[in-house]
């Protein structure tokens, strides 16, 4: 009983949290109401407050809970793979995929959030340090093999990789999915900018 | 005499720009107040606002005057050279450089901007893409020389440098500057990762 309960619980806050993803992404976070949430969530104006103290709450429970889903489908799609090389290529495939199908938590991702004062102020995004040490691992794992150059920083590595994602991410959500146009060939630009690096090989040999 | 008084018009709205950076820096730009801003600058609370109407207009000043700088900078550095491997060099230690002189500035461009609904919602920060352009002209005659892989999209290679240029910057600046600890070196990880990639070289044979 109890636990049947607690699912009812969690199925619904779910339920809010979805709602908030896109009231927020139409709305933009400063304009989107906790009334908006509940409505759109279909649950009283008051229940919502029985999952959630506030706007802010709300905001950071997304980061939480789609974070814990983004890490769980990056770990399934990395350990597909043996080695560190298809382990990066499947973390950067995924994470343009994941955003290709969820535009709307892109859009709460790569703009609203950023504007939380929480989340910039004092906040430790831990769920984003553990998703980052997915693909920290591929790349120390590759350097212990030697298929990776062992004297980079794997963070300073980790980190730029990230960016780049970030950065071409906020670019697709801000144009409105314009640009880039194809979330497709994206990955395999970046990959091939990261592992082979951008010098012709002709000016190489 | 009329030049004089516009000299010292311009020098004046330069003070209180200044002023801004080191006050929003501090306190954030939420809790930042116009009179802070005014007392740190050495006016009256009035005088500010024959310069700026409000915050807001404050924080997206900064923005072009100091990016207007930098722009000015970084040309001057890229110009220094001829070939596009140097070009692409100079645009990369420079942005460091400017970060670490500047970390006052850095903490408003990094963060506080950031939570600008003007700035997100709106505005077209066209002095970033003019600065991006510097990087992207560099990349575009590299790869017209054959020197860069010219089937790679130079806007996504433009983006992905400056994502990872400004995923470090964020940190360095989020962690009171204890990470990268160095920021003399980064510049050199990040373009040996661009230039030559990651995997070994012995891999590559």
């Amino acid at each position: 009983m109890g636990t049947k309960r607690n699912q009812r619980k969690r199925n619904r806050r779910l339920q809010i949290i979805d709602a908030a993803i896109k009231v927020i992404a139409q709305h933009g976070y400063h304009s989107a109401k906790m009334t908006n949430i509940a409505a759109e969530a279909g649950v009283a104006d008051g229940t919502i407050y029985n999952y959630f103290e506030s706007k802010e709450q709300v905001l950071i429970c997304i980061f939480e809970e789609k974070m814990t889903e983004l890490i769980a489908q990056a770990t399934l799609k990395i350990n597909a793979h043996q080695s560190p090389v298809d382990k990066v290529r499947a973390f950067v495939r995924n994470h343009f995929e994941h955003l290709q199908r969820n535009p709307e938590l892109g859009k709460v991702f790569q703009v609203e959030l950023r504007q939380s004062q929480q989340f910039f102020h004092g906040y430790r995004p831990k769920k984003l340090f553990e998703y980052l040490d997915l693909l920290g691992s591929a790349i120390r794992e590759g350097q212990r093999a030697g298929i990776f150059r062992s004297h980079l920083d794997s963070m300073i590595l980790q980190w730029s990789i990230f960016g780049t994602l970030d950065e071409l991410s906020i670019n697709w959500v801000m144009s409105e999915q314009q640009w880039p146009p194809d979330l497709d060939t994206v990955p395999e630009q970046v990959l091939e900018i990261f592992l082979l690096g951008i010098e012709s090989p002709l000016e190489n040999e």
